[in-house]
């Protein structure tokens, strides 16, 4: 019989009646002929109760007593699981972490998988039970309990669905599926059927935040399909999926928007070798973190006993403007700067699609569509999947709107 | 070094500010030249709290996933006072049930504990830390977390005390150790210092609520000194020990009321084989807790051919009068009974002392002060260190003074 892993976020078992629900979608899903496996979250706002409770002891908790608390709001929610299944006349067990084997390193609050014993699950499964996995938790070698840090619990449900060679892995969550775009700033954002494990990675990179960036890359590695849905309707969602043939037909699947970057310049640099070095770890060591280079200009000059300077530019994302003048103003101080500047209002708009490998002319559409709206390019960065620009913050929805129009992803693709 | 066993119960964890006191507690034993273990229960209301979570999903839940649920409970406690610990500069590390071994049977919501794998322990307190152990929980042979039902930290606590060989096992609580008798009802109460198993397993079975039988008994089988005392102060306790030749001298230890007693008594049963056993088979299965069996007497009937007929008394504890006397009307029915009498007032007041085995008179000296404070006497009951008698409610506190007024409970003891 085939596997179906479901993992409900904390929304979507936030109070006693969503819990029903989720047991009445497993019950469903198993009626339908599947073995099914759910992976839980905590239950709406309990991580920040608990995370509240800590902070009341300690401003600053050991990391393995932080799991060893934190593990609990998942474990209190597979429980009430359970009896909701069990309430509704049917049959399941809660694991936690440990119970089912899933070992990890002794990162704690940030634990990467090293392994999954799916036996007892298996067992519970062919018993006719369904079988409810605490997400976000494992252990170590030694049993203690691990925390798998952001977007756990999704990279829980892909494991498992993995280990169990699922034929799916549903992300039920608050959305219905994944968008061509943010549909709170186009309206014309279209649903998409599918889109690709590399293409979601960019999208979530880029700030399309429905999952995780961790739990996508293991669904390519293992070649999991993740189909993120609704928990609130039975309405298909999108399919996250190797990338196939009809695919790449599209050109592009997606566009992003991202704002609070921050462009920082920093002009007559000594050309010595390790500067760039010694300035990242500078802005490493503040906790800032550098998103693209964006250039690194040798100024030769004029006499060959001129020191040689250069120039720097990168972007800052998701940092307040004042510690970014901060480590600006102490680079200028420490590294003898000529000039620093730092322009803290930008945003980045990308478009997304595996397509545009074989596409000629994307990134020429995507500038004429910035042109037509009189938006000014501050600056453009390339891979082989994606075309990012950055604009000023300002500029940002015209421009999404302007490239989501020029590349059609509100339409409906063809049959 | 030492070991010494600390247990806080849920009020003395109960928020920031107590959790922090427990920690300095832990901290000044350690500093006293004690390896330090602690048992912790679930904060104040917390497994009120997940009932209540349960009671919304299902009326009845599954045994299993209530441990699954209820465990969460410690494992919160155990985290945040490890926290706490090192906050206060000290190194400490917490461990669920499961983590230490402390395996049990199967027997959901009240296991017992089959054994304790005190390596990791051991090993915790060998690199100086103060090893923080969740109550009330195990692990049975299959890892399903287990909780050992009433009084389940107190047992865990001195479990692990017998496992380390500690030389005591603390139990702090809200109250300053044990009493006489009752301080709330007699003012000349006084704190013992010490008391033997066997005398505190008969408090505490006849209304003293300090601590649960079941912790007392394995105090008792492991030779573990039990140190009930308050977790608001440093002012010694009581201590549950093994009996000594000095405890011996004095006859009577204490006096104990418990309310809420019901008598029942059936005439005119037929005297058949197994009858009583049939009137108890049905009171049991109406969850009614039978106490004390009074009378069992048979009167022999005046002609031979009349079926002899026999009267059945017992005491009844903590039910609501309309369910024993629903239950007796039905007995009465079913049974074909003469008559049927049910007295709901009264309670039972009973003078406890291992030391009564070898004084003589310690049952006239209780009938003297009851008879001189002019209460009757409704049934007696004796074992080796209690005497017990009922007495209307109405009569209950008098009774009670009149009792530790006659042993000179009040008086300190002779040095």
């Amino acid at each position: 019989m085939p596997i179906v892993v479901q993992k409900f976020g904390g929304t979507s078992v936030a109070d006693a009646e969503r819990i029903r629900n989720a047991a009445a979608r497993a019950l469903r899903t198993q009626a339908a002929g599947k073995h099914v496996v759910l992976v839980v979250s905590a239950m709406g706002h309990e991580t920040d109760r608990l995370v509240d409770l800590a902070r009341q002891v300690s401003p600053k908790p050991p990391r393995r007593e932080l799991d060893m608390l934190l593990s609990t709001g998942e474990q209190v929610s597979i429980a009430l699981v359970a009896m909701a299944i069990h309430e509704a006349g049917g049959s399941a067990i809660s694991f936690t972490g440990g119970q089912v084997g899933m070992v990890t390193d002794s990162e704690h609050t940030r634990a990467r998988i090293h392994s999954i014993d799916a036996e007892r699950i298996e067992a519970a499964l062919r018993d006719g039970q369904i079988a409810i996995v605490a997400g976000f938790q494992g252990i170590d070698a030694e049993r203690n309990i691990t925390t798998l840090g952001r977007g756990g619990s999704d990279t829980t449900a892909v494991a498992l669905a993995a280990a169990l060679q699922a034929e799916t892995c549903e992300i039920l969550t608050d959305v219905d599926g994944i968008y061509t775009t943010d549909p709170r700033i186009v309206e014309q954002a279209r649903k998409l059927e599918r889109i690709s494990y590399d293409e979601m990675l960019e999208m979530a990179s880029l700030g399309a935040g429905v999952m995780h960036g961790r739990a996508i890359e293991l669904g390519k590695k293992y070649g999991v399909p993740i189909h993120v849905r609704s928990s609130f309707t039975d309405k298909p969602g999108t399919i996250i999926m190797a990338a196939t043939p009809g695919m790449e037909e599209v050109a592009v699947q997606g566009a992003t928007l991202k704002r609070g970057i921050t462009r920082v310049t920093l002009a007559g640099l000594p050309n010595q070798p390790g500067i760039t070095a010694a300035i990242f770890e500078e802005i490493a060591r503040r906790g800032l973190f550098v998103d693209d280079i964006i250039q690194n200009v040798v100024l030769t000059g004029s006499h060959a006993d001129h020191a040689e300077r250069a120039t720097l530019g990168f972007t800052v994302e998701g940092a307040e403007e004042h510690e970014i003048r901060e480590a600006v103003e102490q680079l200028r101080s420490s590294f003898d700067l000529s000039d620093a500047d730092v322009n803290p209002q930008l945003a980045r708009v990308s478009v997304i699609g595996v397509g545009m490998r074989s596409h000629r002319g994307v990134a020429a559409t995507m500038f004429q569509a910035l042109a037509g709206a009189r938006v000014n390019i501050e600056n453009i960065a390339t891979s082989e999947i994606v075309i990012s620009v950055l604009v000023s913050t300002d500029d940002a929805e015209t421009a999404l709107r302007a490239v989501h129009e020029a590349f059609a992803l509100g339409d409906a693709p063809a049959p």
